[in-house]
């Protein structure tokens, strides 16, 4: 029985594996799409979401069959339920990276790009895809090492957010409120994303350190106080 | 042993109402003092999350529990895990709330209503506290015809979202910047807090149905195609 359970749980940790890398191509090219507003690899990001979400379901799935099968307990409980949560994270950030493919495609052929913010929203991208990447590995892996990375992106993430805030609340601002509106919105999905990618990696530590509650939290850095 | 997994569901779902109480009254609370610049009010909702977040907490460890005592299997099971995920929305939707609060703390003195949209934002604030009223009677009574009120109530947070984008891009729009930001973050949160109660209803709706893959999904209007 240990090793039936030990086997769904790789089976587990591959499809986590899977959907991380589904959701790291989906912010790649969400946010290369934004920067160059390439309207035809907005809709590519659009379209691939669905296989997401119904990778996702299938996990819920599988893990929903390993408790009714395998009744497993304590931690191995945990490390099940933990899977359910981070599949529902991962679903939410290949959600993210669709909304910013959607912004994009809204604005198109206008870029979606507020002016005065390429370099910063091209640097979110950039830590949003680094984010991705990392989880993905440290869902692989399980280097703890990862998760001191991934939470240094998440940061830079929520200074960047509040740095986009300051911009558009400066007397600098020359964008209508059409770009107004995107640099709340853009800026708010690329920060999100480092909030969920660091849920998914409190998930991961408490599999090999077992403190449970630290990784129920979400950060979220809503909007600066300005 | 069946009496006793219906006690503890009973449990379960005592601590889901109470639960969507509190929610119930963070949101009624965040809303009202977002439209009267009510400082207080707003600190009292920011203060008050951390309870909520205790219960989901609590709740959580419940769930899991039960699954560790009581092995459920089939539906039992199902039960189980879909308390998992309305404890997941309820506390999200606590932090909309706060989030609504916290806008409103940030703005202070000012007020945080942008100037031409403050029916809009009583409006949206009603029907928050509306569908969360009519969420915790579902949890208590799961009389499904609750159900289709709080999609009712959700579709009309839709059409008001959609409003206040179309509002803040039309050139009668005379906000500066920051009211924009306000407009937009503000429509969001009130607008997410929505789907989050339709994702709740349908897993109550679930467990009376038995249709499980059409509880899994959240409705997310993001920003309207303009």
């Amino acid at each position: 029985m240990r090793e039936v359970f030990h086997q769904s749980l790789e089976d587990v940790q591959g499809r986590l594996v899977e959907i991380a890398e589904l959701v790291t191509i989906a912010i790649d090219k969400a946010t290369r799409a934004f920067g160059t507003s390439d309207v035809a690899l907005a809709e590519e990001v659009i379209e691939a979401d669905a296989v997401i979400d119904e990778k996702a379901v299938e996990l819920d799935e599988l893990a929903i069959e390993i408790l009714a099968r395998q009744q497993p307990v304590a931690r191995d409980l945990r490390i099940v339920v933990s899977a359910l949560r981070m599949s529902a994270s991962l679903e939410r950030m290949g959600d993210i990276a669709e909304h910013i493919a959607q912004l994009t495609r809204m604005r198109f052929p206008e870029r979606a790009i507020p002016k005065g913010l390429k370099s910063t929203f091209l640097k979110m991208g950039e830590l949003d895809v680094e984010a991705a990447r990392q989880l993905t590995e440290l869902l692989r892996t399980q280097d703890g090492d990862l998760i001191d990375e991934i939470r240094n992106a998440d940061d830079k993430l929520d200074e960047l957010h509040v740095s986009v805030f300051e911009k558009v609340l400066s007397d600098s601002w020359q964008g209508d409120p059409s770009a107004t509106v995107d640099a709340t919105l853009a800026s708010r999905y690329h920060e999100r994303f480092g909030d969920h990618a660091v849920s998914v990696a409190k998930k991961v530590a408490y599999l090999s350190t077992g403190d449970w509650t630290s990784s129920t939290d979400t950060i979220d850095v809503v909007a600066p106080s300005l």
